[in-house]
């Protein structure tokens, strides 16, 4: 039961590290969606492994292939199923794991749920099942952005103690994309990846925060009571691997305010409602107000490390691990195109959710 | 498709704060389950309003009635349906909110989506929904306690920068219950409920943290992927009127660690797999580990205040309001069972998930 | 898991027939609807029980209860809870079924899955439960009317071996509504009249065949694979109490025809492509194609009958019941408008759908 | 929405019958369950095209591969994902089909839902999308006989106007598997086969009637309401391609019945409670009673005949087409483990719905 995800826009993921590979099926895409393999490809590239020094160098193309739901260059309105082959698998590396659990790792708990589990790079807890994910974002990407022109931009805002200085009313993904650890605010891109080389080399791993912005996300979306918007959007973001927390708008800082410091007073622009202040980043009573959407994700260092760690065998032997196998220092580079199709999804499905009740009206298909 | 939660043990709230009532339907519940409407009361007495003078003087009893899946003091298996009427409706107090929007909550947002709102007392956004949680998340724990033992635990840690010191391994529910504001720091507690009453007199609000822990969760609940327990907890928890914030564990402070001083290392507890720390939250890849659970949730200051904002009418005319009604100057208190509710609901929903695909023994009702 | 139907516009039945009541949440109704509780009254007293000489005499009013989800006249899109009270409960006349299984009703199979049931009345397996149905399906039909045009007639096409003249083309609701036993036939419905009445002297009962067209749905309902509409239809209607079979368009008797025989060739009707023939049932490929749906339904025998018959204790000893109560002798009367319903719920849900994936153009609520 | 079935054991079908290939998702499946490829191709060959002279001509070896969720031939409890590549694909037989609608075929209601069709083969309305459902029943149907020694066997019981005589008490899958037609009564098997033989030279087509056997299925299983298990096999039959109708127990006759007649009265076989006639079918209230599940299904002519037949184009002229293709003249025999299969996905959900809910003890697997 776990592997679907969205209501009306729905995927479903499989697929473990090593394996015959990894993939997605979509269904519930509008019909006549202009996309092709390198729709997604792009998407993918961006959270491939080896692309730069600070990720893990496990090196795989990553090269997806659609099976079916496009036709000549179009979604028919079946279901789309896309497939990443893995390659690439030094599974020696990860002997040691058919007998130690990883500390912080899922080693321990898959073995107690399932009573099995594939121990070579994880299997289905790897961040390479995300690459479903990413593969589905991007289609949920291009049908937010010619449906209602929504933007998705995250980038990394915090690495351990170095935050960046951003400025979320402008931030762009080419800034972004302008260097290797996604950070826009180039003086403390320059510390992060200083920080990651260094912790890299002292065989150990960093965590962070990934700020994520959607601009344009129309009025309207999200769902009174158990789908409020930043409901699903915390639930989207906290299945990420690493993952340990979420806020929307003002967040915990904003406890610390007095309700007449906090509330976002409400002017007109013209014809349109809109609020002196976003404390509520963008979403009030669950559904979005027009505003910037802005949110934050807590990830913590990446659990696998080189270092000696303390643990337990499957045979119930205390003893001690050095993980081999090629690991990231730090996720979040990798984890920014993660991050931006999580909410994607969740916006993609609201969308059409939103249609659906209440009749929204969107323009065709180009 | 918004107001049901949960996929096994599935509930679906309804109701607006004025109008016949609010309330809640439970299916898939096991059947046998010894359960009356005292076992409810007690709990929903715990979110009711009035019940002290730091929260809002709206006197409802909250009384509730079981329509249906319960015979003889047993849950028969079938839909459990229980009502709670509406009762002291002083709607007068409303007529401004018809035309006027309040700052930072859901009015705009409603009136954007639908086209309509029943903007007596805030309808379906208000907190006055909640009650369908509660109940049934009384019945959740009730089958926790009795099916696996499960203990579920919230209190208020932090009202603006009032932090309380609890020792997570040994706070109790009658700690907690032993004052108005729900917080086992007698110290601090006395200095909350001096802040709340202050604040209360300025017509101003609070908001703060509330930390939640789970004892004696089972082995294996949660699963991989989108339905990691964290996540159904952060959408659980994120869902509740006013949250800004979720964490898991370590949470945000946790991304200042490296991985080798964040990892849990295992130990041998007898035959059993512990780890040193608990930086995971009792959560490793999405599943119980068996530590405890420990989460917390931001909730931001009441958005309805009585001092005179900024806002505009729903003729689009720009316009001040100070609101009249009578509302909680700080939620976190009667927030509280809220939390413990909707954790209830998500482990209760995972356990017999759990019982479903991989056959978790659990003892019969006494 | 089971009290919940419906994708996009779900509902969530809920009561037994002796206990609080019985009644429905509709999640994911359109906003701005204009209903009220006559709307919904009125089909509700053409399944109440008492309406004529040939249903039970058991007397209830069954009226019915918004408690929410509606203000002043208009649905507000969220849940529409409706509740109906029980009355007249001679739960005396139900004292023996608390030891004896009544032969071909679900007192068994009940007490085999679940350990406990609420021998009054059938509990939840009493028809009682389909008030819930038919009150959401009043608004269902109310939406596809203002919003499609969508037309849905049900009648008594065979009450055993008596079969009905009936012109797809032609009938009525007036024409249904005409007779106490619902068939617009009334040489036929005259004849079935009889029997039912010497049949009901005779402590029996009777079985019979419910047919139903579904007018002016739009083109493209319904969805490939596992959603076709004729799929959800059969689900639909074979999960009403007594249904034994489904069939669409040309049913099990189209299987003695060759394909030359049997296909629907299609012309031009001005712009407009039609079929000169029905056999499909205005669905092919699992989608509406704009002719008029056809189906039919088949009822058993009533089995809870006044003459002895053999049974077993839930103590394990052969026996003899001879029911008392208050039983339909034929329930195919009142099962008309629960066809009907259910048809709409269907019809509604795949409206909304179609929505939500293709955009279909729906007008405004008046 | 449409291509997900299950609610525990679900499973997501994906592919067009020209294009990458087709295949499932299967979401929910038990851990530890032994299986391998094998195990699946004996199914999927059961159900390919071209295995005698009675079916298409159309080669393809529809060899599966197992792509994730099965690790040293046990399943891990993750998503198992079995992918089957298109071969043969002969798609200028399909180039007329770009402009003209077959009769009774899902051509132009894709084309009116959707705006655009794979008209290759049929593209998504192809059987060949069964392929999925056969090889997660071929899971099923393993988890079935493992953990409660369900059998299931299915038949054709007519073609035409042939009637095969069957004695459902004895008949097995090998009698079913002895002749090309799947008719276990060896002298209407000879009749079927000719007429089917002399059909195909005429160009035309042949329907018919499978019914298929549930034995040894535990007590309990279905839930009231709408999830009968009547209910969600009348949905799963009615999803296959060419299915017009679905009866359960004694279905449309059992209308001809008095309640008197029809009934099964209960008896003691030992501590069993048991019914002396199963005209209920093996399910009573929408649960099972563990009687053997008997249900048949009515299969409509093959659509697509190489008669030449009045259609239109998609540019709306009047025309006639003669299909080209390679089709089947009678789908029946190659139903059969389609119908196997659909039964043992419901079953093999219901059964861990039970086990979820009430706690159904299942032996481990082997």
């Amino acid at each position: 039961m776990s592997s679907f995800f969205g209501k009306v826009f729905r995927i479903s993921t499989f697929g473990e590290s090593h394996g015959g590979g990894v993939g997605v099926v979509i269904d519930g895409c509008p019909p006549m969606l202009p996309i092709c393999a390198e729709d997604i490809q792009v998407e993918l590239d961006r959270r491939r492994p080896g692309q730069s020094r600070i990720t893990t160098p496990r090196k795989e193309s990553d090269t997806c292939e659609i099976i079916s739901g496009v036709f000549e260059g179009r979604t028919l309105g079946t279901p789309i199923a896309i497939l990443v082959r893995n390659e690439d698998a030094r599974s020696q590396d990860y002997d040691e794991m058919a007998q130690k659990f990883r500390p912080s790792h899922a080693d321990a708990t898959y073995q107690a749920k399932y009573g099995i589990r594939n121990w070579r790079g994880g299997g289905r807890s790897s961040a390479r099942e995300t690459i479903g994910r990413v593969a589905a974002g991007a289609i949920a990407k291009k049908i937010l952005k010619l449906l209602a022109n929504v933007e998705i931009v995250a980038y990394v805002k915090q690495i351990k103690d170095i935050i960046a200085e951003v400025d979320q009313s402008k931030v762009t993904l080419e800034e972004v994309e302008s260097n290797i650890v996604r950070c826009p605010d180039p003086i403390s891109a320059s510390k992060m990846i200083e920080l990651i080389d260094k912790i890299r080399l002292e065989k150990d791993s960093l965590g962070g925060i990934i700020e994520c912005l959607a601009r344009s996300v129309p009025l309207g979306l999200g769902e009174p009571v158990f789908d409020k918007l930043e409901a699903d959007l915390a639930k989207a973001l906290m299945s990420l691997p690493a993952s340990k927390g979420f806020e929307i708008g003002s967040g915990f800082t904003g406890t610390l305010l007095k309700g007449s410091e906090h509330n976002d007073s409400f002017y007109l622009d013209g014809d349109r409602l809109r609020t002196n202040t976003n404390r509520s980043g963008g979403i009030q009573g669950g559904i979005s107000n027009g505003e910037d959407i802005i949110m934050r994700v807590a990830f913590k260092p990446t659990a696998t490390i080189g270092q000696e760690q303390k643990t337990v065998t499957s045979d119930k032997e205390e003893t001690t691990l050095a993980a081999k196998g090629r690991h990231d220092p730090c996720v979040l580079p990798r984890a920014v195109p993660m991050v931006e199709s999580m909410v994607a999804l969740v916006l993609c499905d609201h969308l059409l959710r939103q249609r659906a009740q209440c009749g929204l009206d969107l323009p065709k298909f180009p």
